[in-house]
C-alpha cells in the first residue's frame, strides 16, 4: 500500500488521516504540538466553528457526521441586535429546518485523531516539527523536538495540512510558476466568553448572534456547556484609538453592545483585553496546489481565508473529500490525481476566499440595509417555491455541495434574470402609463369635441 | 560605528556596501556564490541591463557614475524591426542626447565589490549562505559553506539584498501584517548572442533593437565587445507548441525575425535551445519593506519586477540612495529611518512593478499602433517646448528621479488635460460647423427668398 505523510494534525490533517486510513494506506501524521488530548489548554486559533453541508458531507464519508454534529449546537438564523440593547431581528439562514452547527475546534479535533488512530496503519507523531518537503526526493524533513533529531522520511504522497503559515508551502516558494499571495485585512479580533446564567444559556442558543455596527461587529456562538464564545471584529485602528485602556474599552462595549456588555461583565472584558492583543486575520491564495507528483497543499495551507462566511473549515474538509473522490477516479494514480485536483480545486478555493471577503461587508453592514433584506426575503421566497431552480447565494455555499465557482456563476445568472425582469416591468409599466394617457386624451377629446 | 549586515553581494548588495562604507559603518556582506571576480562563468540572471537616470544618480552618490557609464553602450532610441527583415523604424527615447546605457551585469558587480573593498571596514564573505534573519535578536544566521558551520551574527541593521527568492524575506513570512505576493507571468525568455561581423557590430550599436510580434518579442542590446545579447520573450505555450524541436525553432526565427535569424545562425540557436529551458519572469510585491527596527528588504527581495521597463536594477539602486538620504535626515537613527523608508518607498515600488507589467504590452504590441506613435510624438514635441511642464511618461521614469508614484499622478494629469482639450476642440468645432450651417442657410434663404 502507498504511504501518505501528513504535515499537521489539526482539523484538516486529522480528517485526511481518517480518509487515508479508510483507503488502507500507511499514514504518518506529524504535529508540532503535544497530543491535544493530553493538554489542559490548547493554544491557537478561534474556539468556535460553524459546520455546514460541505463539512458534514466530508465527515459523513468517514462515518463521523452524526457523532460530531450531535456534539454541537444548531443555529437556524441570525439574530441581529440593535444599538438600544433590546430590539432584535431574526433572519433565517434558509428554509425551516436548515441550519449550521456551532462546534468546538478542540473537541472535533480530538474525536478525529482518536478515530484515525483506531486503524493500526495510522501513526500520529506529536512534538515533531515539519521543516520542509522535497518534491524530487519525495521526502518530508521532520525535527523530533524531544530528541532534537532531524528525520528525512520518504512517502508516496505528502499532504501539507500545516495551516496558514505552512512550513511545507514556505519550503516550496521558489519553485517556478508557484503563484502566491498573503494579505492581512485591517481588522483584528478578540475572543471573549459569556457564562451560563441560572445554569442556562444567557442568550437564545440556537441562533448566530450578531451586533453589526458598520466598521466593527460582535458575534456570539453557543457552546454545549451553555457558554457563548463572543468575538469582536474591528480595525486595529479602532482597537488602538477607542479601546486603549480599561475605561475606554468598557465604554466602547457599553455604548455599542449594551446587552452583550451586561452579560460579559467588566472584569472578564478587562482581563481578556489585558491578557491578549487583537489577533490578525489572513487571506492566503496560491496556485497550483500540487507540486510534482507527490505534494499537495490542503486546508489553510492552500487557502486560509477570513472567517466571515464560516467556510474555512468546511472548505478544508471538502478538500479531503474532493481528493478522495479524485483518487478513486484515477485508481490511486497519485500523479494524475494531483494534476486533476489542482486543475479543478484551485478556482473553487479562490472563489470562496473572495466570497469570504465579500461577506465581511455583509456581516458588518449590509444586514441592516433595506435593499439587502428585501433581496434576502425574495430569494428565500423564490427558493421555497422553486427549491431546485432558485437557491440563494448563502444557501448554495452553506447547504449544498455545488462547487464554489459554480455557485458564483449561478448567482450571476440570478442577478441577470432579476435585472432583465426589472427592466421588462419598467418598460411594460411605461407602455401601460403611455397607453393610459393616450386613451385618456382620446376620451377627453371625445367629450369636448363631440361631432 | 553601527554595523550593517548585508545578505547578498549582487548588484544591490554591493552598492549598499559602497554606501555604508562611505558612511563609515562596519559592513559585512554574505554571498552564497564564490567571488565572481575569480569565476569563469557566473550563473544567474540576464546578462544585460539598461542603466538610466535613477541608477546613474545612485552610482554618482558613491563616485561610480562615470566609471560605470563609460563601460557601457549608449542607446538613444528604439529601432523597431519589421517582419520583412529589412524595414526599421526609429523611435527616440527622449530629446536629442537623452539615452540609456546597455551595461554588463557581471562587470558592474565586480567594479562595485572592488570599490567597496577599498574600505578597510568592509568585508565580503563569499560562499556563505544566508539562512534566516531574527528581527528580535537582530541576528543574521549564515552557513559557511566551506566549514559547514552556522554563524549567528549580530548587527544594528540587516539589509536583505538576496534577490527575488530572498531567504531573509522567506524567514519573515509569518510576521503579522506582512503582505506579500509573487506572480509568474505566462511569458518566459531565452538569451542568445550575435557575434561581431568583420570585427564590428553586426547591427547598429547605439539603439535598443526590438522585433515586436504581438504575443512575443525579440530584443537585442549591444555589448562593449561588439557582440549583442539577444533575448526572446514568449509565452511558455508558444515555446512548447512552436519551438518544440530543431526544425520548428529555426522556422520560428526565420519566419518572425528574419534579419536577426541570419545574424544568430542555425548552430547557435539550436545549441542554446538544446542547452536550456526558457526562464521564468516573476513579479514580487510586499508591504512593509521593514521589520522591527533592524531589517530592511531592498532590491529584488522587496520588488522583483518583470524587465519590460528596464527599471529593476535602477529601482534597486535608487533604494540604496533613498535609504542613504533618509539615514542622513534622521542622523543614523535606524528605527526612525526604517519606518520612514517603508512609508514612502513601498508605494513607489508598487508603482514601478505595475508600470513594468503595463510596459510589456507596449513593447510587444503597442509600439506598432498608430495611436501610440502619435501620442509618443506629441509628448516629445510638448516636452521640447515645455521641458519642465510636460515630460512624457517614459522620460519621467527613465530620465528623472521624480518618485515613481508621482510619475503616475503626473501622467494622469496629462491625460486629463488632453481629454479636456480634445472635448473643448470637439465642442468648439461643433459650434463652428453649426454656425457655418446657420450662416449658410441664411445666405441660401437670402438668395432664394429675395424680398
Amino acid at each position: 500500500m502507498p504511504k501518505v505523510l501528513i504535515a499537521g494534525g489539526g482539523l484538516v490533517g486529522a480528517l485526511n488521516a481518517c480518509f487515508f486510513a479508510n483507503r488502507g494506506w500507511d499514514v504518518e501524521v506529524f504535529d508540532i504540538r503535544m497530543d491535544i488530548r493530553k493538554m489542559e489548554h490548547v493554544p491557537g486559533r478561534s474556539i468556535n466553528l460553524a459546520l455546514s453541508q460541505r463539512g458534514k458531507a466530508s465527515l459523513d464519508a468517514v462515518g463521523l457526521k452524526d457523532y460530531i454534529a450531535n456534539s454541537g449546537v444548531k443555529m437556524y438564523a441570525r439574530l441581529v441586535h440593535d444599538m438600544d440593547g433590546k430590539t432584535v431581528h431574526r433572519q433565517p439562514y434558509g428554509q425551516p429546518g436548515e441550519h449550521i452547527v456551532s462546534i468546538n475546534r478542540r473537541h472535533l479535533n480530538e474525536i478525529m485523531i482518536t478515530e484515525a488512530e483506531k486503524f493500526h496503519k495510522v501513526n500520529f507523531n506529536f512534538e515533531h516539527k515539519v521543516i520542509k518537503a522535497d518534491p524530487r526526493k519525495k521526502e518530508l524533513h521532520v525535527l523530533d523536538l524531544n530528541s532534537d533529531q532531524l528525520h528525512k522520511i520518504k512517502g508516496d504522497l505528502i499532504l501539507a495540512c500545516d495551516g496558514a503559515h505552512s512550513a511545507v508551502r514556505r519550503s516550496l516558494m521558489a519553485i517556478p510558476h508557484f503563484n502566491y499571495s498573503q494579505e492581512y485585512i485591517e481588522h483584528g479580533y478578540v475572543e471573549l466568553n459569556i457564562l451560563p446564567k441560572n445554569n442556562d444559556y444567557a442568550l437564545e442558543p440556537n441562533v448566530f448572534h450578531l451586533w453589526p455596527r458598520g466598521d466593527f461587529t460582535l458575534i456570539a456562538l453557543a457552546n454545549r456547556d451553555k457558554t457563548f464564545t463572543v468575538t469582536i471584529f474591528a480595525p486595529f485602528k479602532i482597537f488602538k484609538e477607542q479601546m486603549y485602556d480599561d475605561k475606554s474599552t468598557l465604554n466602547f462595549f457599553k455604548k455599542y453592545f449594551p446587552d452583550a456588555y451586561n452579560l460579559l461583565g467588566d472584569a472578564h472584558i478587562l482581563e481578556t483585553f489585558n491578557r491578549m492583543e487583537p489577533q490578525t486575520l489572513l487571506n492566503v491564495k496560491c496556485s497550483p496546489h500540487s507540486f510534482g507528483d507527490c505534494i499537495l497543499l490542503t486546508g489553510d495551507a492552500a487557502h486560509a481565508m477570513v472567517p466571515f462566511y464560516g467556510q474555512g473549515m468546511n472548505c478544508g474538509f471538502e478538500d479531503c473529500l474532493v481528493l478522495s473522490k479524485i483518487l478513486n477516479k484515477f485508481e490511486d494514480n497519485i500523479s494524475k490525481a494531483l494534476a486533476e485536483y489542482s486543475k479543478t480545486r484551485v478556482k473553487d478555493c479562490h472563489t470562496i476566499n473572495d466570497l469570504a471577503m465579500y461577506n465581511y461587508n455583509e456581516l458588518k453592514d449590509l444586514v441592516n440595509k433595506l435593499g439587502y433584506k428585501i433581496r434576502k426575503k425574495f430569494d428565500l421566497k423564490m427558493n421555497k417555491h422553486f427549491p431546485s431552480f432558485w437557491i440563494p447565494l448563502y444557501s448554495m455555499v452553506t447547504f449544498t455541495q455545488i462547487p464554489y465557482s459554480e455557485v458564483v456563476e449561478k448567482r450571476a445568472w440570478q442577478d441577470r434574470v432579476l435585472s432583465r425582469t426589472f427592466k421588462t416591468i419598467l418598460i411594460l409599466g411605461t407602455i401601460s402609463i403611455g397607453g393610459f394617457i393616450i386613451h385618456k386624451n382620446q376620451i377627453m377629446r371625445n367629450i369636448f369635441n363631440k361631432p
